[in-house]
């Protein structure tokens, strides 16, 4: 599949080079033509391209958007609607505020999650919010934390998220534990739990975890 | 030892329960002195009384705030501050609102948790947040639902949550799941827990689960 990832941090990087490894063809995406990061990683890599938001956007079939989340909206905006219109947009992003310093704030749309606020912004596009629950390692090897951790989907549309869910597969996540919490509210429920997972990040020392559920055997799954 | 259980509805009755059950005198208390809930609980119960919030918060060592977050601060105000001063405070509460249809919001105080703002209008009272990212049934009974599922606890006294760590040991929880967050800061993110809480809630169909905190062996805990 040809799968543009915005945002050429260390969470795009990650998941860019984890897909180029599946043998997607994937173009990392930037606010410049001209990025460095983005340079080095498609060099020598096979399928992989590099450019802006837009060039990356518009030769995709899936979009990741692993840009920051205050600056998300404006890298869509970037890519442009047109170069978005059908797609996939798997969105793994969370709006967090330090200005105020740490702990920073989830950010909320007047009480909207930042993947609905996407979604209303791009109603031709499919928004899929998974993965921002984890930090990057842990997103594309999931086997790295042992235990019966999860990944939440959420989405309005059913056909995107089985896509999604697909790739999360590729990526090493058994199906029992890819959580689907139905339809894009529940972006809200997965962008807070952040702070708990910023004070867990503190007080383990490491971001080398995961969440799991834990519930009685008989329980339907 | 002496405990104020404050408010009356299923958590209240479910944790005075348990707590009278391990041997503690255990008050039961209400915004009136006659609440039939109190009155037909304390009925019969070796060591229990029931009465107003003054009465029984008077008469403890230990308080456990189990009433509606949304009205938590007016039952403590209905307590005073004198009969609070200097015992440890367990807050089991979210400040959830549900005047905009489900799934409701978490409040929050000029940012700071519920816990927060009770620490601040009581500065002599030791305020424990615990337990409130649990459905009542598994914060007396964590093994009816398997797995290393944890139990949060933040405050600002060491001394206080050494107590409240004690009791969650006696309800069963092993010192290895309880994990504590730090000072009562941690509280905004265990309030922040209910969205996913909540959504979890609908989509297994049962409030019998808890979360876990996979992570790697080698991981200090």
């Amino acid at each position: 599949m040809r799968i543009a990832v915005l945002g050429t941090g260390e969470v795009g990087r990650r998941l860019a080079t984890a897909l180029a490894g599946l043998g997607h063809e994937v173009g990392l995406g930037s606010r410049t033509a001209d990025n460095a990061e983005a340079v080095k990683w498609a060099e020598g890599r096979p399928g992989a391209i590099h450019g802006t938001f837009a060039e990356v956007g518009a030769a995709a079939e899936l979009v990741v958007n692993a840009t920051g989340g205050l600056v998300s909206l404006a890298a869509l905006e970037a890519a442009g609607a047109g170069n978005l219109r059908g797609k996939v947009l798997v969105d793994v992003s969370n709006p967090l505020d330090f200005s105020g310093g740490f702990p920073p704030k989830v950010v909320t749309f007047d009480g909207l999650s930042l993947a609905e606020r996407i979604q209303a912004e791009f109603p031709e596009t499919r928004v899929v919010k998974t993965l921002n629950t984890m930090t990057n390692a842990v997103m594309v090897d999931p086997g790295r934390v042992p235990g019966e951790h999860v990944v939440f989907v959420g989405g309005d549309d059913a056909d995107a998220k089985a896509v999604v869910t697909g790739l999360l597969g590729s990526l090493g996540w058994p199906a029992a534990r890819i959580i689907d919490l139905g339809d894009l509210t529940s972006a809200r429920a997965t962008e807070q739990l952040m702070p708990i997972w910023l004070r867990l990040h503190g007080v383990l020392g490491t971001g080398d975890f995961n969440f799991a559920v834990c519930r009685a055997a008989d329980q339907p799954s």
